[in-house]
């Protein structure tokens, strides 16, 4: 997905080199700031090279936290529905995301911004730019009220995933994805959408 | 609190010697299975010097959890308040405690636990036993509903924790604490005694 197969044509540790800088740049600069020419730069190759090893600067992103899925393609599916289910279909993503092969890496991504503040702002920068702002766009949500937002359904996501996956607290760890779908997907809902006691702009 | 002014009456390494055993036994079988006498023996010592070195079960439990604070006292306050307000004074309570500086020692948990499997399998028993056990008890509640009522609410919780403290993410890591209460309070009490659609017994 990511381009790999362009492998055979660098140096081998031109792709190592790449992926250092971007690291370091998107944790400095933020997603949004960093660019591929300048990580090209420190890392001494053509951008070009960049786009043929990595594809897109997203692509490059989500290779620099080794993350095997596109959130891209999997929020547009979860989000093309109705509005009203953009909650359960949420849950029901992440959790057949983490479920997959990919969940794997999720969860050493999730452990390593705990214990690593290097880590914890590429994840941060990752969410923000990658996951929660096509969150905002789909559902429309504007001003500091959106932020509060989604940092709550975020809030709620992430910790049905601690528990389900890296502590395994029954009955969260071994419930059927549908039953957790009904009962956490309201949540998500109602706090990207419901009314809520938000904090006056 | 755990009266480790006993220290000077016992040799160097015993403390240590009682802790490891402690941490075993707690892992291995469980808080509720797990016995002082049992864990004096494995120690080598008199079951006498570990409670003159940590005082009851409880007490031996969070010190080998290395948790500054008693949950049992935390939540007696914060669970003598009107039913209909347990989730906000969950909320406060838990936030208050992490802010404190019992809060380090709390991160540091459950980033370990998030790493270690026995850290996990202690947390989970410590919060099991310590933490949901008394909420449980408070609020009456019972058979499988309630444990999914608390591994819900655990969840909401774990995930703030999560985001506010360990990934640090806006704006729920630099809000005050009334506001989180106010938003996140009624999921946590939702959970709890709201009405859900939980999976038949």
């Amino acid at each position: 997905m990511t381009g790999r197969s362009g492998r055979r044509a660098g140096k081998p540790d031109t792709r190592g080199a790449i992926l250092a800088a971007a690291r370091e740049a998107f944790g400095a600069r933020g997603f949004d700031r960093a660019s591929v020419r300048g990580i090209a730069a420190d890392a001494g190759v053509d951008p070009a090279l960049v786009h043929h090893y990595f594809g897109t600067k997203e692509q490059l992103f989500q290779a620099t936290l080794a993350i095997p899925i596109d959130p891209g393609q999997v929020l547009s599916t979860m989000l093309d529905g109705d509005r009203d289910r953009v909650g359960e279909n949420l849950v029901a993503a992440g959790l057949a995301a983490w479920d997959s092969p990919a969940g794997v890496a999720a969860a050493a991504l999730l452990r390593s911004a705990m214990t690593s503040e290097w880590s914890a702002r590429l994840l941060r920068e990752f969410l923000l730019t990658q996951v929660l702002r096509r969150v905002r766009r789909r559902l429309d949500l504007d001003g500091p009220d959106a932020d509060w937002r989604l940092g709550l359904a975020a809030s709620q996501m992430a910790g049905l995933l601690v528990m389900r996956y890296l502590l395994r607290m029954e009955p969260l760890a071994s419930a059927p994805r549908a039953q957790i779908v009904t009962t956490v997907g309201p949540t998500i809902q109602h706090y990207l959408t419901g009314a809520l006691d938000l904090p006056a702009a």
